[in-house]
């Protein structure tokens, strides 16, 4: 294993410290426990508090700022970041309105950030994102994974609660969000936890691993490395199958469609992955009025790339669009 | 070699397609010869044209729109574009006041564009540049590389272009921002060319390459992989070596640090060398006031990363504040 750490233990402070010197304008890091909230505090909204293991940055703190998440508590790497953590956070970011929590579905996660609800002096609410289609129950999940669909959902509920919305409307449409966006993810290689030192999985230079999970969980298959408009043509038609429902009864066909990568992947192959999958979601009768390219939900240093697909309606279009200004995403202001 | 292509031949293509519409708001894709303009041709200012061998993405068409770029010619991956590009680029987007060249210093590049430049029927001037310190003559060059400090030097020059100012006024900011700006990379691995199908150059895993080049070209010297701070230490020794002079007739003492992904180097990696470069930089007597961290000028698919630190004066800060609009650097609209 090779990596730009200095010691296991202390990669998490060390690069939490640099993110907070790098963005002083936009974000604060504390620690003891670690949580990141915004430079300026918001006032008289709901704040919106995230949170997950590390390793899949820029989510979530790279999320933190107008228009998005007003905390977010890092985990160390792909473990749970404990409920001392989001209470913390939770008391420094209330603006009177209540505390909602975005959270992935995994077990730890969402263990953590219950028992952390059950001691929330502030009303709150949570919404489970879950828009990896690959599989039902993995490594770490009953139901399905929250992948990078939860960046769609912080997105749009963080532009919801800038407007003053109530937690109850914050929360409805985080679940309209994610139950209208689907994820799957194929693997080149392996990630490398920095506190295992060697790969989470093997894989030979013949195959790839389709619908593996952020943290190198297992997919639907190992499957025989190919070209790639077949890998896209498999990803894409898992995703339509997911969404098939709700698209039958949808009028609008608009779509956001996000090309992530995992981490290792060149921006030059996320581009052929969205040239290919554009192509065959408009096929299929599809508008693709949004787009987003980059690695937005990584896994580490995993050579790979998932793709999302959201329905947008009216309101999931005016509040993608709506500013925001975070180190990650910013447009509009 | 595990890639998401589907042919050498059809990568470029594909990946232009898909960059293209995935930011059809900001930029236009033309073929044959390949070139990208902005979507919305700019009048009455300096055209800036930029371009190089792909495989270093964002670089140089991301960087295309509002306070950037105004055109950029891709070649294939790790090859100069030729001049028909150029010339065909500058046609369409000459706007009245000539044409400015930014070009990497790459013999090849630099042949290029010079010969593009004699056939223009416009004024026009270049800016080479020439900000990796690590070493003097390299593989494909006479005299320093031009490295990650080009993107502070396209984002410079392309605010001062919008002002209206004359195309000598913008070699000469090109020329100071190149002057005042110095980086280092670092490889853990290898980038691995499409059309090569293995990687560039063989490393172990106890070792790394300091001063490598975003080619993979050879660095200053094959040393022992060991902990980030040590090698974030030389990282800044050379910087702070190369702009000794400089540093000693300047009275600011204020820099932008930039720390540059070459490719597959996590983000939590980027940020912890953030951390250790800030400190070091800082002992030293020096104020970052600005800051850039993530993957801008890319290696492929290379685990390692620059450093960069560009001196700011008034001039300079104005500029890199101003507000820039492309698909991979946006700010202030």
């Amino acid at each position: 294993m090779k990596k730009f750490i200095n010691s296991t233990d202390a990669l998490l402070k060390e690069s939490l410290t640099g993110f907070g010197q790098a963005h002083a304008d936009l974000v604060q890091v504390h620690f003891e426990p670690a949580y990141v909230t915004r430079a300026k505090p918001a006032q008289n909204k709901v704040a919106i508090v995230s949170g997950g293991g590390s390793g899949h940055e820029p989510l979530h703190a790279g999320y933190i700022g107008y228009g998005m998440l007003d905390a977010a508590c890092p985990g160390q790497v792909f473990t749970s970041p404990t409920p001392d953590q989001m209470l913390a956070a939770a008391e420094v970011v209330h603006a009177g309105k209540g505390i909602l929590f975005i959270v992935k579905n995994y077990a730890g996660d969402v263990m953590n950030f219950e028992m952390a609800a059950e001691m929330l002096p502030f009303d709150h609410a949570t919404v489970l994102t879950s828009d990896d289609c690959a599989v039902i129950n993995s490594t770490y999940t009953t139901g399905r994974r929250g992948v990078a669909g939860t960046v769609i959902v912080e997105k749009c509920v963080g532009s919801l609660a800038e407007t003053g919305a109530s937690l109850h409307a914050c929360q409805l449409l985080g679940n309209k969000v994610n139950a209208r966006t689907a994820s799957i993810g194929v693997a080149l290689t392996s990630c490398t936890v920095p506190a295992a030192g060697r790969p989470t999985f093997d894989i030979s230079d013949s195959e790839l691993e389709m619908g593996v999970g952020i943290h190198g969980e297992p997919g639907r298959r190992r499957e025989a490395m190919r070209e790639a408009d077949s890998i896209v043509g498999d990803c894409v038609a898992a995703i339509l199958a997911d969404l098939k429902t709700t698209l039958e009864n949808d009028t609008s066909k608009d779509i956001l469609l996000l090309v992530n990568g995992l981490g290792a992947t060149p921006l030059m192959e996320l581009y052929l992955i969205y040239n290919t999958a554009a192509k065959l979601l408009g096929d299929a009768g599809l508008n693709i009025s949004r787009s987003l390219v980059g690695n937005y939900t990584t896994a580490i240093d995993m050579a790979g790339a998932s793709i999302t697909v959201c329905l947008l309606d009216d309101e999931i279009r005016q509040h993608w669009d709506s500013p925001v200004h975070t180190p990650a995403l910013r447009w509009g202001r």
